[in-house]
């Protein structure tokens, strides 16, 4: 299964796309879109949906994997910066009639790296070993991304009383 | 000029639209845009969008309005559910090439009723005053609406040291 884990935000959106197929992971694509700070927020937008859906028909994945909620922005502002992302995002996944799934940011941590408290840095490392590759010029938002990809593939493999 | 007016949320988006000529305002369009509750976000991001090109296509606005912050929502879980609407919204406004201001909501209430806080009720009794006609089966939402187009109208004819 080709799986598209997204982490939406308006400066920096990260994407990563990986093959799942019983228990072994390969990476398939990986990367940020950065929408010119300097653009109006509907032109960043639609930069954002566009290239995201470049990336969907490149990549053709067959279900994407978003965070759920949004506890851990403390602040209104950040938190509806990120919803418009978000919105994007959401556009581009339905234009292409792909699934899309939400995970609670502890459970894909836990999923990633057995610790629902695993600091950016942990996750970033644990998602180099499962895909068997990784590079120090991902950022945490591509290496995120990857993340919720990883935790899909090992949530959908798990014996079904531990999907939750 | 067309101007176009957008009260942006997940569960009912107002619309409203008018002809501001040198003084004199006309209603040419007014609504809500209710996405089914029962969809998925990505579908209800979807409905509101296509329904808001639809109107766009329908009335040709030359420009859209919509309020500028978020202070008013006090929890981040609402903030973030409007401003995915939002996002919907930007992308729509931007496919059709129109230009979208912002304006703080104390403007809009102070430009339309002569105080910056006034409430949702005085707000749409202006707004029935303003373009001559009112109908008590309009939503807030939509009267909301009416009222950033109604706002940009009087801006935009004030003496230039009033537009601030």
């Amino acid at each position: 299964m080709r799986i598209l884990g997204i982490d939406p935000g308006l400066g920096i959106t990260g994407f990563g796309v990986i093959d799942a197929d019983a228990g072994s992971m390969k990476l398939v694509a990986v990367g940020d879109i950065r929408p010119p700070r300097k653009d109006s927020l509907p032109e960043r937008l639609a930069f954002l949906k566009n290239a995201l859906s470049r990336h969907i028909r490149q990549n053709q994945p067959e279900i994407a994997v978003l965070e759920r909620v949004f506890t851990h922005y403390r602040h209104v502002t950040t938190a509806a910066k990120m919803a418009h992302a978000r919105g994007a995002v959401c556009l581009a996944v339905q234009e292409h009639g792909i699934e899309l799934i939400e995970y609670l940011p502890t459970r894909v941590k836990h999923a990633v790296t057995g610790k629902g408290n695993a600091s950016k840095q942990q996750v970033a490392s644990m998602v180099g070993q499962w895909i068997h590759v990784s590079d120090a010029s991902w950022s945490f938002d591509a290496t995120d991304a990857l993340a919720l990809a990883i935790a899909h593939a090992h949530i959908l493999e798990s014996p079904a009383g531990l999907r939750g």
